[in-house]
């Protein structure tokens, strides 16, 4: 499959090395399409890697990932824009975390809306799907990595692109049964919200080498 | 010991009923000190319960619990008093939830701020350590009753405090191992901020059984 990845830091990179490993063929976008991370990356990758800018990787991809950090996410999109874009699954994995405001990162938007959904209204005819953004980098491709089974959150409006988001995610190693859908894109509020929960683990733990399993009573 | 409780709901009288059981003295505070919800759970929670305002729950209480809904826990702890309060341990379980606008309740204190600092500036003498918000009641003092281990955040400003208010929650069932010390109370916008993914988890599974199990790689 064709995907455009929109971003080319450590998220960005990760997603774009599995996807292309898994076979795919992936453009990386970024606002200057000679940026040199990506550049440095496409020459990692190899053959099925190519760079340029959020334009370009939105129309190469039949997917697209949103892995831009989260401030430059609306104007990433933007940039892409929405005849790239339309109808196509646009997976986001971006938060909207502010880290100028001391040394613990704050959100710049959520509670009463949510970075998924301000991405939703920037190009409506685009399909968004939340997911993988409660969880590092290389635990996004990689998840059984760790010895116990734990859960992914995925929302969004549209359940066809949950399902062609789901196929991926199965491939990069997610079971069905551990992927829990929260409905619609206003969900996003609670997962991104979940990340200050998160940074503070993190930060107690000294590593984002972990995630959430949901135990259920019966 | 002697215990007070702030509240008069599902949450107070759950963990009001747990500590008589251990054998505790548990007086239940509320803003009225006829309160009928209270004088019903006296009669059935027997000799070892008592109910009176919010200050003599916290006069009575060596230590106190608040569990208050969140819009009034300022004013419940503020009614309270510093002096009622002065040097004790105030294990706030609250959450700041608001109801009033709309099917799905949104946070009235976050990101930069948290109900339990918010407590703890109120009442500052008082030592406020923040734990069980993020879970159900049944759950908060039967955490044995799930099959699989799950994790109960504690924060707080007082290491003492913090240790007074772990050997209680030993006596609800939770295991040292399982109790994840997040820091000072400024944790508490973590914790807090997690309640609106909890209630998304709520929504879908129709079930407030349920808790995270944190799942850690090497």
């Amino acid at each position: 499959m064709k995907i455009g990845i929109l971003g080319t830091g450590t998220v960005g990179e990760t997603i774009g090395t599995k996807l292309v490993e898994l076979g795919h063929t992936v453009t990386m976008g970024s606002r200057d399409a000679a940026n040199v991370k990506a550049a440095a990356w496409v020459k990692k990758a190899g053959k099925h890697a190519a760079a340029g800018t959020f334009k370009d990787a939105a129309t190469a991809g039949e997917i697209v990932f949103n892995c831009t950090s989260g401030q430059g996410s609306v104007a990433a999109v933007t940039s892409a824009g929405e005849a790239a874009l339309r109808g196509k699954v646009l997976i986001d994995v971006s938060n909207p975390l502010d880290f100028t405001k001391g040394p613990i990162p704050i959100l710049s938007v959520g509670n009463t809306d949510s970075l998924g959904e301000q991405l939703q209204k920037a190009v409506p005819s685009a399909k968004v799907v939340k997911t993988l953004n409660t969880l590092g980098a290389p635990l996004m491709v990689n998840p059984r990595s760790l010895a116990d089974s734990h859960n992914l959150f995925i929302c969004g409006d549209d359940d066809g692109a949950k399902a062609k988001a789901v196929e991926l995610l199965r491939s990069f190693g997610w079971r069905d049964e551990d992927i829990v859908d929260l409905g619609d894109i206003t969900a996003a509020r609670g997962v991104e919200a979940y990340v200050l929960l998160w940074v503070r683990i993190y930060r107690r733990f000294g590593s984002a080498n972990f995630n959430l399993k949901l135990v259920r009573g019966k």
